[in-house]
């Protein structure tokens, strides 16, 4: 890895739990001077602020907010993506790297394409691998990206200088480098992040909604605990995350939905064994995976 | 809580995890004088006289297991209940107290009236709430009962004497006693433990047979790590808790296919504002559950 040049500024916007530990690091190795953080909500741009986050806070995407910025980092809910790229065409100077770090790739370019046409060449999108059921600036944290992946999608006409300085920015913080194609990308966080969301969220709410469930809730132990976890994800974030992802995500769904109607019929027959062998099957790809990390 | 006789000998059937520690405690805080260990595997039965959670071992339910019992406790698999009934029924003394840990209780005195009839006043159904993925002799260990739940399911035959006893050494290894009917204890159990395992090793099923599945799994972070520990629970335990509970079981999955095909036809849709919703209601619901343990 060679030295990277300190960066003057970044303009963070949205202050929260990725884009706030990311700009963390780099102040902690010296990688940035000074941070803007743009944010909608004022509490947490107040409580970035104390913890020194950012240096500078902005309600809106506005001039003085990107003026000197060597990087804007987008850390906002994925379907917000074409509105600050809107907002940010103007104000943008030509040497500023654009990126985010959403969930969803293929609409991160779809919005690069769409509105920041003339400044494509100095747009990444990134995704680093760091989720979390909290958020907020308050969660932001040292060393988050230490040893995680951090998948970055080229969409083929980024200058390479401008790729290569973010991909050396999220190694300097731990991140290991993956590159892949943006629609490789969302097939296959639609299977590993974006379905066990959605289906964490399926049964807690069928429980919520159960006539019994709050009798229900008082003997859950260690492994619904574990197993709705995720369920405590941000609303926000995760409704628009599926919807930015639907078309991975409603193939998997229907597979899903196979896969339960297949374990109703073995329940159905009293069929044991076809259960014990698909249970099995899963009891081993899921200890070899657990032995892998 | 009165002071406890201690017992002079218990029989365990099934030295596991949950069994193997309920005597650990026993023996640990002098309430059980010598414990004769039954299990058909040899090799758990090694393991378990080296960490003197037995002090004799037995490859099946014999007359010399038995011999000045004062409790047999049967924690083997919920299915082979009544074999292990019918195995016991010739060799019981009078007085012997005999109880079980499964997970589902309609089938376990289901077992007790149909082959133990005339002992059916010392037949305790119960199940302690302290489940793992791990399971064998070598996952015993001291302390797991502390502050979890022990459910007793009274069939209304019991003699109180017995039901008493049993309670006191489960209130002496830290466990808290609820009380209630077989029927109901299914239902909830169906509800948070036994529906999440099956929707666990479903979603790693459809991961583990997918054509790309390998490739996704590289991918698999914290969220995927907590949302599947459950399917790497052990295969034939859990198939015989879901083929014995099958009939709340089914009702409850027909249920989450309910939940999955409206969040399908709301991807469909594009409704994001009715997938906010229904991710919020799941969040406040399990949210308001972590923070009341």
């Amino acid at each position: 890895m060679t030295a990277i040049a300190p960066l003057k500024k970044i303009t963070l916007i949205g202050v929260g739990l990725i884009g706030g530990s990311f700009v963390l690091d780099l102040k902690h190795k010296g990688l940035v001077g000074q941070v803007a953080g743009v944010d909608l909500n004022a509490g947490n741009l107040e409580r970035a602020l104390e913890r020194k986050v950012i240096d500078e806070a902005f309600g809106t995407v506005c001039a003085e907010a990107l003026a000197g910025a060597d990087l804007v980092v987008i850390a906002t809910p994925v379907a917000t993506l074409p509105d600050v790229c809107r907002s940010l065409c103007p104000l943008l100077d030509s040497h500023t790297v654009i990126t985010d770090v959403g969930s969803t790739k293929q609409s991160a370019i779809d919005a690069f394409r769409r509105y920041l046409p003339e400044h494509l060449p100095r747009c990444v999108a990134a995704h680093p691998i760091a989720g979390s059921d909290r958020s907020g600036a308050l969660a932001a944290q040292f060393g988050l990206f230490q040893n995680k992946k951090l998948v970055v999608c080229p969409h083929g006409k980024e200058d390479s200088d401008g790729l290569l300085m973010l991909e050396s920015l999220w190694q300097a913080v731990g991140a290991r480098i993956c590159r892949m194609g943006a629609d490789e990308h969302d097939a296959v966080f639609a299977a590993v992040s974006h379905l066990p969301h959605l289906l964490a969220y399926a049964y807690v709410h069928q429980i919520a909604t159960h006539a019994d469930g709050s009798t229900y809730l008082d003997f859950a132990a260690s492994g619904f605990r574990d197993f709705t976890r995720i369920a405590s994800s941000h609303p926000a974030i995760w409704a628009d995350i599926c919807m930015a992802n639907k078309e991975s995500l409603l193939t998997l769904l229907y597979g899903q939905q196979k896969q339960l109607a297949a374990l109703a019929a073995m329940l159905e027959n009293a069929d044991v064994s076809a259960l014990y062998r698909y249970f099995e099957t899963a009891k081993h790809t899921r200890d070899d995976w657990a032995a892998s990390q």
